[in-house]
């Protein structure tokens, strides 16, 4: 255990994955531009598609329903319109309904006026209030435009699990597009899009073992679509111009059939979380896992020791060699009360700490983790 | 030569360079978010701001004055907005003046409604009609808000140069923004922004021997900024949210050092840009070489051949193992006249081929791309 750290903060940033980084080193070597018609040109773009395809397996879509972005803040920017296409038709969102957890990327509310971005509560368990989704959607004004609704799948701070058929089935009702966050599922819990719970799906490469930069906006179906943000190049059918990142692409498709094949074993990713909030609770009796008897993913504890401000934690853990947060990471090293932690109604517990491990974390990494707590509370 | 294929397609893309792919791998084993402010967070942060200070030598400005985005159309479609800001102030942007020859990433408009974007003529040479410029920009309503002028320095296809200190007095006097394109430039001509020849620079990485998906908006001055087109976390000053795409970054860094040094070396780039253009003239000796007469990069020939088509010619030398283009690869497999010889009178001239170069290219690939065009010829 001597100078070995545990790198507990998956939700943040997961661990390069193998596969992923031999996929990027190959594509590295690839020298055409994936939109020039020659044989160079048409080999960077065949590693794309196999890519496009490796991404829609990952959430049981076709292939033409996956648009590759710059990362799920851009996929979010792009979804989170006023302007839609249906077909060849224009189709206008007048208000965007989110929830008050979620990421910063959906709460800036992307192309929306300030005033047209309408938050709905969550319970002390961070779930979405239903009740107030379905007001707020029945007094939407349909003469002005149609609803737009964006939650989350899986929050990032506390892993807990939005109930989205409920949700789906309330949107649909609304005559609503309903766009769901799926960043932190992917690996953890199943996303078969052909289900139908959402017209669209936002990924983060990244969070799943892949590179950083590269995210995709995934559709349910091929006709309705947000207007372009990024204008100019037909790339990607038009619905996102400039030259693919062809390497992080690539990395992200081996990411993707690696996170499905993962599927498969949440159970041991939940026996090890288990084995996290045990340790906690025996260095720290009193400890409070937030959201502890809802649904959540089988990768993240988010909690709070009473009396110890997280910030200090935080910085207390990283010191004895535990890599872990206070709240996201989603902007520059900034620290403060987590916005997830105040919509639920916890503002004043001084914060609080999230663990998200992964299938990569092992029993060092767990005993690293134990240490590093006893050490801080004796 | 047997087998070998020359590769003379740089304005497209440029092939990967070493020092870029040692710096991208070496970044793919870092494990955090730059964002995190544990030690892994801040080990990917350092790399970041290593390859900012890399890409503001190249353009002779401080490291804050850039701001990284996915590429040159990102930047484009940044700085291309009517919302301004000056410190805490707004700043409108009420008419986009643009010159025909643009990258399409720029002709469309950015975050403009196509009412609002002027587009100003070329001469046959390709260079902007300072004169038209001139009386668009004193006709322009001040009362509703500034204008904005974006140009590049030199052509993707032509390569001609603009005469860019004639075009920024122009938009000086009459108290404009001006955004240069300067995406062809780096490694062939000089690129100095202290000289205070526009408000904004446009570079993207993949142009330069760096990866593809990642470019730059580098600003003059770090009070006057366009309004973030991606919205949520606080990444780049606030300017461009989204995790940043770490192993990109890196090798645009690293690529951004070695254009700067090769800087010195562009007389042998021209010396083999003028035996691209005596082979073509001897094996064609009624071939047109397109704004020979003008400033052009020292790398870019642009040539039709009387009575042959360019689409044909091209598929004649991917087929005999050359990779070259006919028009520019901004979409995907988009055929047809190219926009910027109709804007230079030559829209009936039956296309043009574009032969673009590199401090790579080899007196090998020369004598492919010799006995190609000889072939052809017979």
């Amino acid at each position: 255990m001597n100078g070995s750290r545990a790198y507990l903060d998956h939700n943040a940033t997961a661990p390069f994955l193998r596969e992923a980084r031999d996929a990027m080193v190959a594509a590295l070597d690839l020298s055409g531009n994936p939109s020039s018609v020659h044989s160079e040109g048409r080999k960077a773009r065949s590693v794309i598609e196999e890519a496009r395809r490796n991404v829609a397996d990952l959430v049981n879509v076709k292939a033409e329903q996956v648009t590759f972005t710059s990362g799920a803040t851009e996929a979010a920017n792009l979804a989170l319109t006023p302007d839609y296409r249906m077909g060849r038709g224009a189709l206008v969102m007048s208000k965007l309904y989110v929830s008050a957890i979620e990421h910063p990327a959906v709460l800036a509310g992307g192309r929306f006026a300030k005033d047209d971005v309408i938050i709905v509560p969550v319970d002390g368990d961070g779930r979405i209030d239903l009740k107030a989704l379905e007001i707020a959607l029945t007094a939407h004004d349909r003469e002005a435009g149609l609803p737009l609704v964006a939650v989350q799948l899986a929050n990032n701070e506390s892993g807990i699990i939005q109930p989205i058929a409920e949700i789906s089935a309330i949107v649909k009702q609304s005559g609503g597009i309903l766009v769901v966050d799926a960043v932190q599922a992917p690996g953890r819990i199943s996303l078969d899009l052909s289900l139908g719970y959402a017209d669209f799906l936002i990924l983060s490469a990244h969070k799943m073992g892949g590179p950083k930069g590269v995210g995709a906006l995934i559709s349910n179906s091929t006709l309705l679509m947000p207007a372009p943000l990024l204008r100019g190049g037909g790339q990607e059918k038009g619905h996102r111009a400039g030259t693919e990142a062809l390497p992080l692409i690539a990395g992200f498709g081996a990411a993707a059939k690696v996170a499905k094949e993962r599927l498969t074993k949440s159970d041991e990713l939940l026996a090890k979380r288990n084995a996290v909030e045990a340790i906690i609770l025996n260095q720290a009796p009193d400890a409070l896992i937030h959201s502890a008897t809802v649904d959540r993913l089988p990768n993240t504890t988010f909690f709070t020791i009473p009396g110890l401000k997280a910030e200090t934690l935080q910085i207390a853990f990283d010191l004895g060699g535990v890599a872990l947060s206070a709240g996201s990471a989603c902007s520059s090293g900034k620290l403060g009360t987590s916005h997830v932690l105040e919509a639920m109604g916890l503002g004043k517990v001084g914060g609080a700490l999230r663990v998200s491990i992964g299938h990569e974390t092992s029993d060092v990494d767990l005993a690293v983790f134990e240490k590093c707590l006893a050490d801080i509370m004796a």
